[in-house]
């Protein structure tokens, strides 16, 4: 039995350390991951988790609000997939003790399965082992996977698209600020939560949050702005609940398919782009034509644009030879 | 004389209007933009520009400070190129009224020229436009080239690798939050700034930074903290000395060049990811079986990564077709 064949069939039986393994390889992106949730997922039903993307600005107490509500959601028995994209989640460290201490209680539970992608990479690699990392905590037969990410520029949309359900914490006063969630991450979110609520100004917010969906187009979904205070445990159930709702709703119509589609062709996509750029790299090793045209693009000697074109034609040729 | 050629020699001549029209054309990513660029960017001196990247968290008055920073720069005869990669910042419109109002005033200059990039695009499609439209400031003649992004993940390091300069803004009280930072955005910083300064714990904050740069490895340059109130006017001058100081660090070492090649060569290695993207999606047009291959991993009924070998091998018979 290979290892792969061992990590494979370790995962089938629920071993909590095979997927550990099996969720690093894919964050490094590696062939042996690859190779291995092909495997697993072949054998496994699909889609079936509800995949929840949780962001919200530094300073809103986002971190603080995962950790109760992923608390509330192990007590009720279901079973977690927690994916932070974050530098300031306390699952990668960098947070506030009370934060850290009860995300380390919450790690013990043996329903709740953490995977923290603090890796210093670029989006495009974080993006890219999210999908499958999201596709590892599905075939392990996870109910919710979880994704935290500090989302207050575009940059995460390429994250957050595969999530089903986008929750946008903020904190009361939003004030000038709501017209900055306009140009973005705005549009996206299913659930809005002004967190910290007993600070002054939290019903204003509501009442703006409310005005500008009322002032969207809305089809399937209505976005409901839920008030949390998550120091105190107070509006965790009430945001559990619409949650819960949300996946009702889209399962009632298309949109959970067409999610799941979504996500499907991205990890496709990303693959053969990662497939191609390993076949350049190859080439630019190989080819000394090749590789000095690249350090002339790069001593600023050549346009990048038709040596762009010079390389897909020597990629060409190198694809012709192999077949030859 | 075709429009492009019209559009280069206008450029040549310095016209702003035909500027804006080759920056919309790159950040839209077009053939047209693509070919106008080379053009104009062969017949010009290159890597002159400073390009430098002023990032922080949302609430630092970040906004403010950059239309102060600039607006000073502006003064003292200083050309600038602005890019804009944020949604909150005042050039896309959505800030408080005074930086929208200096932001208007600012464009207005004659030595001025402002880019934003509100697109809701991936990363990877403004990390793209950005590197090129850097190389238009450039071969315009810009002096400076700023770009403003709201800095938070790890997610926006695609765009700040192309700058020289690295300006992070903050405020004080960073307290326990200064962990975060170690994370991710922290080390490439050249210079802290602690806007706001007139608020308390600005000297502890201060401070705090101090020893943390002191923890850290530094070689050519140690990164100074700086303390501003861009309300006020106040520590602008001195920040902009600090980031002219970078600069001379930079031109008297190596890395001042070998920034410059890793911007060209990241934009020759965007180009030919474009440019194979643009041929997978041409072969999806034409071949019916990929088409079906890849609704079937949409729909989940094949996996992802043998769809994406057999995609590549068709790229390769595509490519074999058109050579013979």
């Amino acid at each position: 039995v290979s290892l792969i064949e061992d990590i494979v069939e370790r995962l089938k039986r629920g071993d909590p350390v095979a997927l550990g393994r099996l969720l690093k390889e894919l964050e490094n992106e590696t062939m042996a991951g690859y190779v291995a949730l092909k495997a697993f997922e072949a054998a496994r039903p699909k889609g079936l988790a509800h995949v929840v993307g949780i962001t919200g600005p530094p300073g809103a107490g986002k971190s603080t609000l995962v950790g109760i509500l992923c608390k509330t959601w192990a007590e009720q028995g279901r079973t977690l997939g927690i994916i932070c994209v974050d530098p300031t989640s306390p699952f990668t460290g960098g947070a506030i003790l009370g934060d850290r201490i009860r995300m380390q209680e919450l790690a013990k539970q043996p329903n709740v399965f953490i995977k923290s992608l603090a890796t210093r990479g670029t989006l495009g690699g974080i993006a890219s082992s999210t999908a499958d990392i999201v596709r590892a905590f599905d075939s392990f037969g996870v109910d919710i996977v979880v994704i935290e990410t500090v989302g207050v520029g575009q940059v995460e949309f390429d994250i957050l698209d595969t999530a089903d359900t986008v929750v946008l914490v903020n904190v009361p006063g939003l004030g000038d600020k709501l017209q900055t969630f306009k140009a973005g991450i705005m549009e996206i979110a299913d659930l809005y939560v002004i967190n910290q609520a007993d600070r002054p100004g939290a019903d204003e917010s509501v009442k703006d949050l409310q005005q500008m969906i009322h002032d969207m187009e809305t089809k399937l979904w209505s976005p409901p702005v839920l008030k949390t205070i998550a120091t105190e445990k107070k509006g965790i159930k009430e945001l559990a609940e619409q949650i819960e709702r949300h996946k009702q709703a889209m399962q009632q119509s298309d949109v959970w398919g067409e999610k799941r589609k979504i996500r499907n062709h991205k990890r496709l996509r990303q693959r053969i782009m990662s497939l191609f750029a390993a076949e350049v790299d190859g080439l630019i090793k190989l080819d000394a034509g090749v590789a000095e045209l690249v350090d002339k693009v790069k001593a600023g000697d050549h346009d990048p644009f038709t040596a762009a074109d010079r390389i897909m034609e020597a990629v060409r040729r190198q694809m012709l030879q192999r077949q030859g």
